[in-house]
């Protein structure tokens, strides 16, 4: 039980904060301070590099990495965040599996909306695949934005024409950019960390008056999973967002895709952030996606 | 991948049965025969006793068990079956989790129709709880008809003021006798298993003439799910039962359950009793099963 994890947790996250819409530069330092209260795992190491054009940050365990690799994407609302920001969550999984990981600085919103960003997760992808990785060996993972991402690069990879990874897990993700989900409604006020509002203001940012329906940008309402590996989605119940994740399971069900919707209840959004021995369902919640990837990382 | 080893299992299943509806005696030899062929672990050790007054089959590890029981409850559609049906399920629970099992032989339609194997069920409950047990160190676990047991003897332990137990894992769970699922149609002719008539057939010897529309028989429509534990549903795509699970899972997310919906797509009804090396989906979904017990199992 840890219903006072839990309380504590939501406490935290509903901190006052400033009234009215904060600056971008807001956004990203209140984002990055809260991020920085995170737990890191001290047995894996971490490198700045490049990877498709981009700075990228390669994760390793301490003790060495087994074949298999993690195509991080962080989250942020497409608008903030880093793959430092993502490091507690880019860490664990790499600490439970054992595999590497990169994790994609890719562009931000507004200075570069849709479809920057993802040209440059696609970008990420192409060169794990040129650097001769097999996609058999290689997993998408994200959480919010990146979460999306997690899926909408492997919805771009297939229309170019490239295979598609061997896995896709997902924290929180956000994919819908029409905003229709009746969670939008149903947990506003009930969500610690998001309203309506907040979302629909960064969205804005992303979308630049491009036309929110279309499946690279809501794909739990345009998207075709057909094809797709195996994909897990786990949502906290307290979320505006958690009917993104409800439509796409549902989606990847009609397309004949293996998916898990993984629900804890009570659970904010990108629960697994408090992993480390903050709150227990963020360590379980990581360790049944860690067995998620060993379970479709094909290992020679 | 293992699509060659799903296309085995499914045209095994798709074998050609006498024509017309089979007596209670060809449906429990069939069965019989059929679960027969299943592989068991070898390192369990079973022992016959007797719970709550009904003949119960308790499984072991070889090894010894660690703190921890899970209260399973065999398929058949609550017509045949048995825990030797049961077995290959039941052993590879508590050889993956260390826990030890007691399989319940509750009481068969149409001779014994609803709720008689209910009361069985519950009362196997009840003798645990008086033997000692502290519910936090009980799962429920079952398939088909028994992974609605799991789901009804649950309600009905609330219903008795009995605390609930600790987790409940159920495979491919029966838990709509109105039969109005979607998946009834949508997935005719595509179940290798099951046909609308067959289901039909044997639910009205449970049922009785009793009215279907009540939680205890149709907990997927009926039920409130507040106060339960964390709930697994793992269910393949190819089964008319699907959505049984499906509104299963929206239920218990309404009512703020913990909850993992599972789905393995192609795969028939029961797909894990195919554990042991003749479809990888079987070993990698009882594996991720094995998870979810031992995380929500507390042990001292």
């Amino acid at each position: 039980m840890s219903k006072e994890q839990l309380a504590k947790v939501e406490a935290m996250l509903r901190q006052p904060r400033p009234e009215g819409q904060r600056s971008v530069e807001e956004l990203r330092a209140g984002f990055r301070a809260l991020m920085d209260t995170m737990i890191v795992p001290d047995d894996v190491r971490t490198t700045q590099t490049t990877l498709g054009g981009r700075p990228a940050l390669h994760v390793t365990p301490d003790n060495g990495a087994r074949p298999g690799t993690i195509l991080y994407f962080h989250g942020g609302g497409f608008v903030f965040g880093s793959p430092e920001t993502a490091l507690s969550l880019t860490a664990q999984l790499v600490s439970k599996t054992g595999f590497d990981s990169y994790s994609v600085d890719y562009r931000l919103a507004p200075e570069h909306p849709f479809p920057a960003g993802l040209e440059d997760n696609l970008s990420a992808y192409r060169a794990l695949l040129d650097s001769g990785l097999d996609p058999s060996a290689i997993a998408f993972a994200g959480d919010s934005a990146g979460g999306g991402y997690s899926v909408t690069t492997a919805l771009a990879a297939r229309d170019a024409g490239l295979p598609l990874p061997a896995v896709i897990v997902t924290f929180s993700p956000g994919l819908d950019a029409t905003r229709t989900g009746e969670s939008m409604t149903t947990k506003d006020g009930i969500d610690p960390i998001f309203t309506r509002e907040a979302v629909m203001h960064t969205g804005a940012m992303y979308l630049a008056g491009q036309d929110p329906e279309q499946p690279l940008l809501s794909p739990a309402l345009f998207a075709d999973l057909t094809g797709f590996p195996p994909l897990l989605i786990q949502v906290g119940t307290n979320e505006i967002l958690l009917d993104d994740s409800t439509r796409l399971a549902a989606c990847a069900r009609d397309a004949g895709v293996d998916v898990i919707l993984d629900i804890t209840a009570d659970a904010p959004h990108v629960f697994q952030a408090f992993a480390g021995g903050t709150l227990d369902e963020a360590d379980q919640a990581l360790d049944r996606a860690a067995l998620f990837l060993t379970q479709h990382i094909s290992t020679p």
